[in-house]
């Protein structure tokens, strides 16, 4: 038996959960799962439906990017999984989807502000969107870039990636991430709600409004987050 | 057998029709019944999701937030609702969701206006909009000023919890209630989707548009509202 | 037997149509069937879920409102439809919702323009949108007043009712009609997916459009309607 | 047995999939395909529902409009089918829907701009509005001069239906075409979230924004389609 059966059995339930949570069309987006004992990452094959998925499309890989076992083409979009997981410190499981009102907020090259508990129960600061890629960028390997997209743009805003596990990339759409896939398809669900929320917010107000005041962001991201959190059952 | 035992399954059933009804996902939101006789609430535990929710799982605890009965943490919002119960008379079920067109509206700091008859066949005036907390209140206890937030709204409005029972919180989200936990989650349901008529409302008519003139809400609350009611079968 | 058993399986069957089209929640929105040879309307009763209706619940009236079957109170809108059979030839079923975007057109007080080929495939002129009722009117027979606002609109701007089964009444919601109930029904569903449409087609088009040229809505309404017309099978 | 067994076996299966896949009510909208070896396309019958479809009651005709098969009129938007199998090489099946956001462009009339990747990953131009049909031309054969505006608007842009595989037509709605019903439905589906996510773009960057850079759409669209394609398993 596969040492890798368990790592391909998680990636394959994480990815069916995408069409299921409504986040994406036909063969549009992706999971991936980390398992650094096993040095190994494990991903949805490109182009393939989901509904056409299977533990033995899966395909696994180390942080190179050399195939361990799997006969299918992983996912186009394979290096930027691998390069988040190499840059971000504990990140377990990584998802990429097109869904709807995260991808437009993206194509509109805006961040999404904190406009409300919802928002700051997940993430204390705008979701951040990552700028479009330039042109001498493009030329080198694009998968690749996109991580380095959204890692420059991290240290830019000099954000953790453990307290904001969503960001946009500008043209293109939403990666979010986890400690295990649960975690990260849990965020881009939230992530597609929030951008949502925030859109509507802004046909109401007419326009952008001001984002909630910081010391209501603070309440709620430590209610939940942190050392003195007192949601949930941990 | 618990003393218990009905009250918590008429709050697991409440709970269970919280995403049913398209009103939360995930762990968001939470209802609550309140047995006067019993002197005890009984409300959903806190972050665990309405799929894995059983009759055990529900906490009851005393209007002074003492539990009763139940090994898990209750809501972190109980002292939003323990506050209600005591304040507004004949209150029974509370129902807190962050359904999405409501907490735009919310969000966006906005009392919704009565633009028809499907508003006014439910609540007579606007729904009321609560102003974000201040700073110096959020260092108490801030579930509890959550509702002291509402009392006061209501009380500076002058409405009667009875009359009207919706209420939005800025930069939060709504709560409703009823005299059981199907009429909380009627009332929540139709305010979400009273959010979404008047949205729509705003954008075909450019902006913000003239409320029904009184007379005609008066005429549609008062078929199905007091004495002279002639709505339904009672 | 009765002798309305099949006029009232026939509102029974109709009534539950409403909320599987997606056209109305909880007990909002009724639907009669007329039968000329019993002289008699069946409707749904007042404030009645739809999962709790029954043949049995079902009310009979002749058309000047006197009960002929049934021990439940009509609904509260039966005066409208009464009027309306009274007023208009060949009228079979009626259907009143509260469907969201058409009702968001009627509270926003305006007629639907005919912007495509969809539209115009069933009304060859804007989805009427009848004034809100005036002060002087609703101390009067409200339910009646509402049956007047429509025969009185359709005189004004001369419009046949056989030629066009829709209407908004203002700061309500939508009433069509049809020769029998599965017509009736599919005019209030086609009209909400219209609503809807011309909603977005206004914010696309940043404002009002001008409407598509009259040659091309005659074009389309005749390929459906009147003696030239080649779609479908009769 | 018939000859053209399978082919309608095809054509039922890939007209079933019309409203599971949300792009058409009732009778709105058809597909058809062509088997150049039989020299035979396949179509729905006219103003026929979805649910009542059977494989006896699909229309096969040749490309003059000769009736080969079949009892039933065919789709009043037949000619439309036929004359763009005649124009356009390589296409073997074509879907027509009223798909709300589509048809929403269509009848604001504008292309739809290239605002993602997710539009470049299928299209790399805007996709086309060939404008609203001429008083002029009505007087022909309707369905005809919409199949000439169409292959007219490709001309004048340059634009090859390999490429490019979805229109809309002004006022009227979309086309969109494949090797097969499969990849037609495909593009019909995928058309419908391009207009949504652009839509939603709009909105978000308060009216029309600078598409997506050229270099960036070349990518997108080079990773799927021609000689150095790596996305899929092909």
């Amino acid at each position: 038996m596969s040492r890798y059966k368990e790592l391909k059995a998680k990636t394959l339930k994480g990815n069916a959960a995408i069409p299921t949570l409504g986040l994406a069309m036909f063969t549009f987006g992706n999971l991936s799962v980390f398992d650094p004992d096993l040095r190994a990452v494990a991903i949805k094959p490109s182009g393939v439906s989901y509904n056409e998925l299977t533990e033995e499309k899966i395909v696994v890989l180390d942080l190179d990017g050399q195939v361990l076992e799997g006969i299918l083409r992983p996912s186009s979009d394979t290096p930027t999984h691998l390069h988040l997981y190499r840059a971000f410190p504990g990140l377990r499981s990584i998802v990429h989807t097109h869904s709807t009102y995260a991808t437009a907020w993206a194509q509109s090259g805006r961040a999404i502000p904190v406009y409300g508990t919802t928002h700051a129960d997940h993430c204390s600061v705008e979701i951040p969107c990552a700028p479009v890629m330039r042109r001498d960028r493009i030329t080198g390997e694009y998968e690749k870039e996109t991580a380095y997209q959204i890692i420059e743009h991290f240290e830019k805003l000099n954000l953790d990636s453990r307290h904001c596990s969503m960001v946009l990339i500008e043209g293109h759409g939403p990666f979010t991430w986890g400690k295990n896939p649960d975690e990260a398809l849990y965020n881009a669900a939230v992530l597609e709600e929030l951008a949502r929320m925030a859109m509507f917010t802004e046909i109401l107000a007419g326009g952008q409004k001001p984002p909630l005041p910081g010391y209501l962001i603070d309440k709620h991201f430590t209610r939940k987050h942190g050392p003195g959190a007192y949601y949930g059952q941990e």
